[in-house]
């Protein structure tokens, strides 16, 4: 396997509004996604945007994009952020996320190094699929893998 | 203030030898810098290039590069690394570092804030000026603020 691209950082919050005011007011973020709901994993999430290399940021999904942060706030008690929560009031890092091509080629080269898969391969908050990595398997990282989206991000 | 680029995440880890051996045979990284010591800061650290938007990765500071992941091993007890490895023995994810254009304008921003900077302003592992945010100032986030590279990075 080729290391991909780093295509966000999973950040958990317990207010995403607050988080997208954070963003906004503290650190100058200008493009942040409209949070949505991902029922079936239990969290509302949104998507903020930062500059790539050449500083360049002109919209959502140019070609130029940087890392993203995801946000991600649990929907309710049964939520996997739950637990992490309630260790970790105020939020924090949660899991890195990294692209591949092909997203079972990913899944056999991780399983044939005897890494536990946490669950079945499913769709993600940017529509294609994904699987997440157990981070005791991973030098302490939640690692999420990622098809890239066919057409940009 | 406006967003700047994300730089790096930090990840600590008991040993920087065993991370470049993950980040090689696991995840298949192929641009990772030699480790150096940064005593002043108790710290060895090393740099993993992941590619950037277009999957272009060239060269370690080419234009279109990604987020780095800095990894980083207490020199000694005394580290500020060697608290987060006693709550995380595995490693994990420990800091978010963004870039800013002019060091000065962004604390004299965040002291306007009222956010609580971690010491003064130093050189970081970069060779530019850096300094640490409180992360209960920052929604749980252990911030670096970095000054960009006149001429890459």
């Amino acid at each position: 396997m080729k290391l991909g691209r780093l295509n966000h950082i999973g950040v958990a919050t317990p207010s995403i509004a607050d988080s997208i005011r954070y963003y906004r007011e503290v650190m100058g973020a200008t493009e942040i996604t409209e949070p949505f709901d991902l029922p079936e994993q239990g969290v509302k999430v949104c998507f903020v945007s930062t500059p790539g290399e050449t500083g360049v940021n002109e919209a959502l999904h140019s070609a130029l994009n940087g890392t993203q942060i995801e946000l991600i706030e649990p929907l309710n008690s049964e939520s996997p952020i739950a637990g992490f929560l309630a260790k970790n009031p105020a939020g924090g890092q949660h899991h890195l996320c990294y692209e591949v091509p092909d997203i079972a080629a990913a899944r056999a080269w991780f399983e044939g190094l005897g890494k536990r898969i946490l669950g079945s391969t499913r769709i993600g908050a940017h529509g294609t699929p994904i699987f997440f990595l157990h981070p005791k398997d991973m030098m302490g990282q939640l690692t999420e893998i990622m098809e890239t989206p066919k057409a940009g991000h």
